[in-house]
């Protein structure tokens, strides 16, 4: 997939062919949806990034970007159960924008930033909060094994337009926890793209968990976390919907 | 190099035939070393974990493990020139112990532990302190490219023994800056790999930097960043040294 990404402008024709080509077209529910990229090469992720949930975290707006990652091993499938590890009692949700790089760049100003984001999915940027609070570094607690599912595809950029006005919601069991709209960022999609390559080489097939709303569990009163069986949903107009079952670490 | 980790058991008298046949024997000057596996899945690194690093830091030896991590664009050769950003003024070195995963596994006991490390090396956890400090997460001050060389090259774990035994020094243009003894780890490597182990699978190829001993430059009085034409060597004994001019980012 990260190749198909690298090749695009060569390729796209071609695929599109294909997908107009009614004896290729499989129907969704024949087949089983896994990450839309096995093993990106970097998994960034924004921490604050949303006003309403700054502050039901008890801070303030942060003047810079705050970044953490994930590790490869958080990748899974859109569908998929999710874990709820041995090693954490509480385990958390977070609805995201999730944006996938298609270009390979550095020292990007806004105005390439468009160019370079291949397209976008919705992300569950699954948090064992005990582990993410024990330090000040939250990387470890964001990276539990099956924690960092997206998808359940990637809709590219020319489909999406501007990415910054799609509803954004997260549902556990029928009731609606996270509720808000992507304008809300408080760094927008091409902020971060353009702040992260004055560090960073982006390259293609990586992605960027853009931050998420308020309404996670641990803010709740009192905090409620995930339990086995419980079903989270999570949704982004227009790009369609994460959705599965946490269950007990076998 | 990932793959032949992974086939180890199997691979391995094959591979000694071939380096005890001096036919296949190239000198070591007439080879240019690149970085031990080009492509980790992960590469985690500890902070705080050496007593007079801790002190030189202001803060207190912390209570659980502080993981932190690199990204792949990090990763860079042993001898080659290390960028100073554009983007950063105050770039320091961390000379480390890494070790490198050899096997599969999560949950694992620190008994396990030794069975899943294939080897040991030096790393250089190149870091751009102002933006490692700009917020709490040290992640992308961490990240940026040619910022992670390893090696010269892995010496596997049977060659090495008890890794904590090893003397572990950073010179910066012939003048000693840190000069410690992998003892005095406070969390050894066979604790990092337990502790890691709860939360993520860990893979083959997969590295950890071990942390660092006091002498940065960021502590001295007053701090000391690198610059143009600097020259650090990083060496742990019975391991080799990496060996790099630092150079402004063109």
């Amino acid at each position: 997939m990260i190749d198909l990404i690298d090749r695009w402008d060569d390729a796209r024709s071609a695929v599109q062919q294909v997908v107009e080509d009614a004896a290729h077209v499989v129907a969704l529910d024949q087949v089983q949806l896994l990450a839309p990229i096995g093993r990106p090469g970097k998994i960034m992720a924004m921490g604050l990034n949303y006003a309403d949930h700054v502050a039901e975290a008890g801070l303030e707006i942060p003047k810079h970007q705050v970044w953490f990652c994930k590790q490869p091993n958080t990748v899974h499938p859109p569908y998929a159960p999710i874990q709820i590890p041995k090693a954490s009692k509480s385990v958390d949700y977070e609805v995201e924008l999730v944006l996938i790089v298609g270009k390979r760049g550095r020292h990007l100003s806004r105005a390439d930033a468009p160019d370079h984001i291949f397209g976008y999915c919705v992300g569950n940027d699954v948090t064992a909060r005990d582990w993410q609070m024990r330090t000040p570094q939250w990387v470890l607690g964001k990276s539990f094994d099956s924690h960092g599912p997206f998808g359940p595809w990637i809709t590219t950029s020319d489909e999406i337009g501007d990415p910054h006005r799609l509803g954004i919601r997260s549902i556990v069991n029928d009731e609606v926890r996270q509720n808000s709209n992507t304008r809300e960022l408080i760094f927008d999609v091409f902020d971060q793209v353009t702040y992260l390559s004055q560090a960073m080489t982006l390259e293609p097939g990586d992605i960027v968990f853009s931050g998420t709303p308020g309404g996670i569990g641990a803010a709740m009163k009192p905090p409620v976390f995930l339990k086995a069986g419980d079903r989270v949903r999570c949704e982004i107009d227009e790009l369609g919907a994460l959705d599965a079952v946490f269950e007990n670490e076998a």
